[in-house]
């Protein structure tokens, strides 16, 4: 097997007093890191220790952006008109790049967060809005999409540079999403099956089911899940074996698109 | 006289489903919008139509940050550390900047809002805060500041473009503050006498107090304050007397610097 | 005809320095005030502005939370689990009821608010845990709930008193709910159409849809939107035509349950 | 040695997904809980977990209302005026008075928060305005006062009863302030310097400072930091020795005033 393969992580999810994740260490395994951008998760301060991390470890930085809910932690569902979730999406990145631009680094990607990236996944309305937000606030943005979602056609449609992405540490169902968390057998926890997945995803580009269900698509990104306690270790050999493949992995920057 | 003076005023003030200020109005009449930027006023939505109504109109576009605090609208003074400051800036600059992008139109300035500024005029650490947060952002940005204030040195420390700023619709004190709005006195409602003190601060390069003190100050900007009845008839007065008198009114961004 | 109603109306949904709304008049004509908890609109000093200004003119006042995001002003549709839901509304209506308590004033009643509202008229769920978060807070409180909804159903069930609510100036639809504010019609700002409405929902005790459709509910309260500007003609209007038709025009807390 | 005192934490700092403290292990030790109310810290879930908490345990529950500022914690000074004050604080106590009567509990004690407990140390516009909001919510709580402070005065002029408090694990300065963190000493982390502080605190019914200073205060109840890694063992260890002395440690709901 070769090729190329992101790894990226949402990171920076503290919020003023609170501390949460571990990004120390999963920065030193994955290639990207998704900040959060103050409105589920994340402030000023911990985005700009978050983009430094990042910097220092070599991880290309991309926006996180959510819904408007800290309390929420951005995972409950909210009916935005798509006019405001646009501006809302832009305002988001603007701020990152900033804080970015402070510590000498750049922006490069965007991916959604929570219950905005759920939704964006089968609502094209929403999917579009969050593409246009995106290429608003600068059209060299890479949008890391959930392969087979809306989101991956809307950001092709304006001419955005798409990562697909498929996730290490959770199962797929049938209909092509992520097995639901209140389901057995959702979460992989073993770095063995982790490692499986991921590999065979690639081989046979397509997000492959627990039934043996294929749906092709093209797996640009994986992301790990930084909350679980699996997640340094589920990650590290990941990565350990995608390498022993002979798979390169690259920030979304040094990846071809 | 001769020369050229710039009017700004903060627009952009609504939230949500609360609409506040006039800004379809006082837009034809200032160069300069100071746009809230959602942590004390303002929203990403408003942000957006806000940055339009001023690309429509000739204004350039500044940013208008404030203290995170919606119900205080940014007028309660907090004791926040240098460096949560410092980033809040940044953060907030970022933001309207790709909004800004997003309509084609740039961020030109920033102005400090309420008690942020109030705190910044005349502490220096507060100040240099400010200072370092526009920098961060973008040092091309003029940093609209108090005349014979700390934020004007930190702004000149920095190496950042300063437009010294007074007040067209306020009294001063001895101090070289603007009198307290709980002071008699405090408040000019009277066109006439808006266009005799701008037009006197100008001449003389100088705050000129109630008690005929004259504090020495290049002043490049006048500001309008939004949120009184009289505000339109008083700065619409005030930019007829000034072009009257032979003073281009021009954006800070055709400003000599 | 004869009996007896109730008319209600939400104030207190200014918020900090944003003022909204058209309480001091609307107050004069209904006699149940439905006060925001500072959730979705309306804090502590609006609402103890809005208590007193109920006590002043004999209306009795009641709790009107709302999902927590001012942004939205609580008609964004957010997906809560039940739980969290239930102890929401008890926060809310206990805030109100200490604001209450030192105005020497009680809360009698709680109406959910706008996206919250919505949900609960058709979601069983969701309507069980508002009358468990009314509940907790005081078992006597009377829940004002969308005539033939899960709200009615669900305070039944948990032995509240429950006040079947219609509105004045809106029309429904053959499903029971109101039409839709974007089609046409939905709205009543004809005075005459209004009471016309009211008293033929009172003597059919009926929701009566423009096509001739009878849903039949007890009616125990009509709620009178504050945000348009015909809300006081109109309410004005329905509040003298009751009167002349001989039915008493009473406080929730002066009804029989 | 005889007598009793109170020993207080406070408690239900979590929000949202975030999670802080000990308070499972701190409850067995104290006997009253000050329960952050949702505008520092806390959500109506958190807050209604911690109240059935300190039922469980026999502890009694107080609110801890603090800044509407989540983000800073409540750690930073805001200036509020007297009115606004005085009404968030009542809010704040009418929010978790519901949610502890849904619980079968009450809330009999209210303790300051972080900035605003530093503030309304010495200033008594502020005590008297968090002293107004206590009474207005019910004129029957305990007013936790830091010893020597401001709010005593003022808690005792409304006719509150009034618990005058010091610190188990902060050393004194000659001020009668808690030592600044920030200086050497300030904290202690040993379980004997604090038991033997606690105990001649108690005996000469003074704050007593390393420089030997003696400030007469009566003290009905300590406070111990829950956020320490220490705190346990050493709120453990005052507890036994107080015990072992002869002094019941005893809920605020049990004590004298």
């Amino acid at each position: 097997m070769q090729g190329q393969i992101n790894l990226n992580a949402d990171m920076g999810e503290s919020f003023g007093k609170w501390k949460i994740g571990n990004d120390a260490e999963l920065i030193r395994i994955i290639r990207s890191a998704n900040v959060a951008c103050g409105f589920h998760a994340g402030d000023a301060t911990v985005m700009t220790e978050t983009v430094r991390l990042a910097l220092e470890n070599g991880a290309s930085i991309g926006a996180h952006p959510g819904f408007n809910d800290i309390w929420g932690f951005g995972r409950r569902q909210i009916q935005m008109n798509a006019r405001d979730l646009e501006y809302m999406i832009t305002y988001q990145i603007g701020a990152l790049q900033a804080i970015a631009n402070a510590a000498g680094a750049k922006v490069s990607h965007v991916k959604p967060h929570g219950a905005l990236n759920n939704m964006a996944h089968h609502d094209a309305t929403i999917a579009e809005a969050v593409a246009r937000g995106i290429r608003a606030a600068d059209r060299e943005l890479i949008f890391v999409a959930n392969a087979c979602s809306e989101m991956v056609k809307a950001g092709h449609q304006l001419g955005l540079k798409v990562a697909e992405e498929a996730y290490v540490d959770r199962t797929y169902s049938d209909t092509g999403l992520m097995t639901s968390r209140s389901l057995p057998g959702a979460m992989i926890t073993d770095p063995a099956q982790a490692a499986r997945q991921v590999l065979s995803f690639i081989e046979e580009q397509a997000i492959i089911t627990p039934s043996g269900k294929r749906i092709h698509s093209a797996i640009r990104s994986f992301c790990t899940h930084g909350d679980e306690p699996t997640a340094v270790a589920v990650a590290s050999h990941v990565r350990k074996e995608l390498e022993r493949n002979g798979i390169a992995v690259l920030p979304l920057t040094e990846m071809r698109f």
